[in-house]
């Protein structure tokens, strides 16, 4: 089933404690996007960059798949750029620069063949732009994934994230973002509070701790891959939601079952991202890495109990 | 087979957010007893107490099918006593009061009846008194499983934790106290050095965020039970550990396939021991509360992924 992205398509300076880069390609947008193109044959990216955006890089979306007829490329204009520090512990980052640029004024059209889409992921962006991008849709996707992040629950945006909240069947956050938005410590009364806000699914991203998807009744749980070294966690997130959707939409399947495995292959594909720089290591993954990448997985959680 | 815990039984006063105790009856030995006792047919015990120790706590551990000739009773001497204070979230916690009265001397005296035990499990208590209680078993037991704290990892004591651990064969500490004991952030190179110390077998535990347990080659990761509420989490980690032993103990099968079980059973009793302050939700836990903890973890964690 075809899929639709939509997030920011930028530029990243990331300091973390093995290294520095100048600006390479990041955003939501970039992300979801590739992560989402090893497992969905149509991926439809909406998104904005300046006229200081790489051919090349376009072209690497390309080459993964990814219809960029959405792009739009603002001539004369600067794409968005943000900076920032890692801790020593990868836990916590500085932003040291954010540039809104192109995305100060993000206008997201909708190309007429992207029309058909069945899903559609909002990554992180403004929540006028992510209810605009639903309301020009002539027909309401099977499956609308959104990913936020804090800032827009403060108090200016609060009301406006909220009504987001109605409109998507998933929402994908972080464990802080969870508590902040509902008040609670407890990611049980927290996910059950948010989930009242209107998804059907909350996924809570506990980075190095894994990730919990919850349902009606259910929960699952899947952990992070202990790894030797994480390089740079930029993207994670983004990773992680652009591997979930693209399993769905690749299967078109929405049950409670198949999310388990979308989370599962999504936590997949966050694993390769943190291996290098931005969107180095998404941009060649093969089919072996990623079944071996899945088994590690398989063999980090099974066990088999007998009863009495 | 038969199992020898070794530990602290000893009062804790706790104040959480959610109320507060007087001196309640707490301490590792009493936390990995009674969680083993729920697995292990003969638990042995060696610890001391004051002549203040209730004798109504003596004759729960019997009840509980714990062996006491070895908790030795000092006339005239006071417990060991904690007093703590948790913060909000509970993640951290402030040490109030620590008084320790007969364990400031305590010369571990291992009755005869217990020389044949099979399988030991080391608390936390100074790293000498663990030394000790290994060298006076006539035979090496099957297993050794040592718990210890980020106390005895200063300059003063490091040299003796050091060489208890080339006495045992599993060390479960938590994920600060590996960082400590190894230098290294990244747990998966943690446990290789602490691996490189003794333990054939490290098991971290993270509490919210689940256990991990490493062995040569293998890594099996056990959330914890996400949980409306933490109560109290004073003795998790101990109670936790028993439940580990007691089910090695008894099935006696010390393969890493049944170690996994064994996380997944200390888990569960863990996540018992949260619900109220002390041993109190431990001292009464039925077949069937047990069987549908454990079918909680399977449901939290299985998955089905189908290859192409």
């Amino acid at each position: 089933m075809s899929l639709l992205t939509v997030g920011s398509v930028a530029f990243d300076a990331i300091e973390t404690p093995f290294g520095k880069t100048d600006k390479i390609v990041g955003g939501s947008g970039s992300y979801i996007s590739l992560a989402a193109s090893y497992f969905a044959k149509k991926v439809n990216m909406v998104a904005v960059v300046g006229e200081d955006f790489p051919q090349e890089s376009i072209q690497m979306f390309q080459q993964h798949g990814i219809n960029t007829d959405g792009l739009q490329i603002k001539k004369g204009e600067k794409s968005f750029f943000w900076s920032g520090r890692y801790h020593n512990d990868l836990n916590a980052r500085d932003t040291l620069v954010t540039e809104l640029n192109v995305l100060a004024n993000f206008d997201p059209v909708i190309p007429e063949a992207y029309q058909d889409c069945q899903y559609l992921i909002l990554g992180n962006l403004t929540p006028s732009v992510q209810k605009t991008v639903i309301t020009r849709l002539n027909k309401r996707p099977k499956l609308i994934v959104m990913d936020t992040m804090n800032f827009w629950m403060t108090e200016t945006f609060l009301g406006e994230l909220k009504e987001v909240l109605t409109m998507v069947d998933v929402l994908s956050i972080n464990d802080e973002e969870a508590r902040m938005l509902s008040g609670e410590y407890s990611l049980v009364k927290a996910a059950r509070k948010i989930m009242g806000m209107g998804p059907k699914n909350l996924i809570i991203k506990k980075g190095e701790h894994g990730a919990l998807l919850f349902g009606d009744t259910q929960i699952f749980f899947a952990p992070a891959l202990p790894l030797e070294e994480v390089f740079d966690p930029t993207g994670a997130g983004d990773t992680f939601a652009g591997g979930f959707i693209g399993h769905l939409a690749s299967t078109n399947d929405i049950s409670f079952e198949n999310m388990k495995r979308a989370v599962i292959y999504g936590s997949a594909m966050a694993s390769f991202c943190v291996e290098k720089f931005g969107v180095e290591r998404l941009a060649s993954i093969s089919a072996e890495d990623l079944e071996e990448r899945v088994q590690e997985f398989v063999n980090l959680v099974q066990f088999e109990i007998e009863y009495a």
